[in-house]
């Protein structure tokens, strides 16, 4: 989608129940190999008494809804914030949403992104910024 | 580490080369197939030439340091911000380096967070707030 | 096998428990995000209540047989047919079967191809034709 | 999309390059070890001189265009045929296109099947039948 096709309002996003498997790749992934992810006896001596999905792995699920779906392909992503206010955990379903929020100058676009748990509870809030593909000359 | 061993200044990294695996496995976990990540006769005819890494996959490495190094075990991330400036080839290697900036109230801690390529070039700027671990009650 | 050891009749088969694993790495690798493989909450507002395997995933079962087993390594896949008669559930047990049912010209060879779940519930049938290897000239 | 949506000629792509990873993960999954498709010095004496990816595997990409595009989300596959024209090597970027050729009785829609390499080689031809959701009672 180009930027004049873009508007105030606009939203999409994407849903995934979160797997042991999806949580022990992305440690392998990205090296983060903190026991709250992936030691289940340490993990039961924490207030959340089982392990937990990696913040930044929800978080990831905006890039997922602004790759694929608003802006999409030949978008560029400029910046994102992350304010993590909920742990998601092993089987917890994440729904990553972004909504237009103001059409920048420069053709930059900005969005709330906002990841909820399958009972609604907020696990993210953040803004990105994307600059939308520009379109072609005629 | 706990709040009153953190000092402004202290700083800690980690490094990986960033695999074809690694970003074909990302978008696997997160199911962000833009063409940018995954078809490469698209990315040719993108400024890059080539596919690029996810901007998520390399932010990812600041929890990486923050869950195994500093402040490491029983943090709680709290946020982090994220300022893409250049993009990460397949086969660059990412160096997330976080640095305390400031001693916040409630026992909180604001990091520096910057991602550099082999080269020096700098592809992710952004801050985060972590809470440490609590010192045990004697 | 040759062509010439292949008897009509002749028999082989897999058999795999299907994974959730198993569910979400094939989604990962063909990007197949369907809510009906990874969103529990949704799939439990459908017929079968909750996540289902890829058909695709059960019926590769019948390439692990072919290049495996018989007529195995050497041989080249010339096609398949695949019917979904019956959804396969994350934890359930496959097993695919081919067996000989007809030696064609040009060295092919026609195969019945069934999988089955561990109820006996038949969940695909179809056919392949493989070209064995050829055996090497004295 | 609906019965009702589709008309004959509609058509939704994929694309995908085939990594090394894929097919890896594709034979770890599938127990499909067939030295074609993992042993480099087997490849080596065969005509393709190297290994080549799982037909299923690029087969597999038509269920991610009817899962997520056409006719998306709440389908039910009914049927696919794959007949296997030419080799795809790690590497090849695969383009799986489905498009409407007919709509059948009982609300089910036929779909010619064809993928492609980036050459535009034919890999697979086929076709398949789809059950796309129904709308619901007002």
């Amino acid at each position: 989608m180009y930027y004049d096709e873009l508007n105030v309002g606009d939203t999409a996003s994407f849903t995934k129940t979160i797997s042991e498997t999806d949580v022990y790749s992305f440690a392998g992934i990205t090296g983060d190999f903190n026991p709250a992810h992936i030691n289940q006896p340490y993990c039961e001596t924490t207030p959340f008494k089982t392990r937990i999905a990696h913040g930044m792995l929800s978080g990831s699920l905006f890039s997922t809804v602004f790759g694929t779906r608003i802006p999409g392909e030949g978008s560029i992503y400029i910046s994102q914030s992350l304010n993590f206010t909920a742990p998601v955990l092993l089987g917890d379903t994440v729904t990553a949403t972004v909504t237009v929020s103001e059409k920048l100058e420069k053709g930059r676009v900005k969005f709330d992104t906002v990841a909820t748990k399958q009972d609604g509870t907020v696990v993210i809030k953040g803004e990105a910024v994307l600059l939308p593909p520009r379109r072609p000359a005629v």
